[in-house]
């Protein structure tokens, strides 16, 4: 069993420029990323790292690629020739948990897909991945299924709210406040960033200054 | 075993009015009730719908109540005096499945919790109602979880991505373009609104006419 981590450090997320400097942003992509890690460590996985540029930190049993094509074009050149399963995982799903790998897993289909908010992809198993070809980008969820069906793979939906949460947009952090526990949590509450609930709804403010927002 | 579930009829959703206009605003979330009451009557479940007017449908197995109480003072009021088990359900998740209440109660939990995004709590399943009180509004899932806490009440978090996805805002009904497959995302559907793909991210559109909408 392998993953794949697919994951971009320059200016990255940013949605939420808005929040959070181009160097926090940075800082953040990556404290996210080493929370998915852990979770694929605890999990015994192999796990490679793509990413568009040369990454500084080093974890046992995480190997690291640079490749700079696009996402699909990438994945794709992987698999073609891969008949291990294989976890696709993005790296902003910080509520990821050992039980979701596990689950997916146990569900026995040919694929297996964790669905994010608006038709994305967050976790793709993949039991032999050679069979398939990955569609990232726009209505994913939906184009996943279709390339399955169109190749008489079995698809499985697995239904996870934590897994459901890629943290995109301001009002994102808002999940990761509430639910979250590890290194990216910690970090959005070290800057200053907090829920402020106002007539009954929950939205983000951020106390501390952002000087370096001006950096942008 | 009961469900209660909560309704608003008269200018519901007011968060699509710029997609929807009142009239279909208030048919639609009439629709998502329904796919709601089908779920637990499917269940076999006790239900009751709780509204602030009288609702001219009838379904064999539902009573409907009329209260202009707040929620939770109408709900504490209700569950004071309750021993048997019950689901608390909101009327805008319409893709809440029977396997999810099954698999709430399997839980053997005495407080279970299906979060919705943003800190809300989308199903709420008491076994014994009388030892609790619920408190909807803001962060109603940590909420919660401390009224649990207080009441030595073991809690379950239900990780449910379909019943987190309650339709508020209009970007929320790609999940239902997306996901859904009964009545209220046949009607969205028929009154004109689909997925926009722009630059690989997922919008909503709406091509027929919105005349209605100058009746609000």
């Amino acid at each position: 069993m392998k993953a794949i981590i697919p994951f971009k450090k320059t200016n990255a997320k940013s949605r939420l420029s808005g929040i959070l400097s181009v160097e926090e942003r940075e800082k953040f992509a990556m404290e996210m990323l080493k929370d998915v890690l852990k979770v694929l460590l605890e999990y015994g996985i192999d796990t490679t790292v793509i990413s568009t540029e040369k990454l500084d930190f080093d974890l046992p049993g995480i190997e690291k690629v640079v490749d700079n094509r696009n996402l699909n074009e990438c994945i794709n050149d992987l698999i073609k020739k891969m008949n291990t399963p294989l976890f696709i995982v993005m790296s902003d799903i910080p509520l990821i948990q050992k039980r979701h790998l596990e689950e997916m897993v146990k569900m026995d289909k040919d694929v297996v897909i964790a669905p994010g908010r608006g038709g994305g992809t967050n976790v793709l198993f993949l039991r032999n991945p050679s069979r398939f070809r990955v569609d990232f980008y726009g209505t994913s969820f939906l184009d996943h299924i279709k390339i399955a069906d169109s190749r008489n793979l079995s698809v499985g939906i697995y239904d996870s709210f934590f897994l459901s949460v890629d943290i995109d947009e301001v009002e994102d952090l808002a999940e990761l406040l509430i639910h979250g526990k590890r290194l990216s949590s910690e970090y959005i509450k070290s800057v200053g960033i907090s829920l402020r609930i106002r007539e009954g709804r929950v939205g983000i403010s951020r106390s501390k200054s952002r000087s370096c927002l001006n950096h942008e």
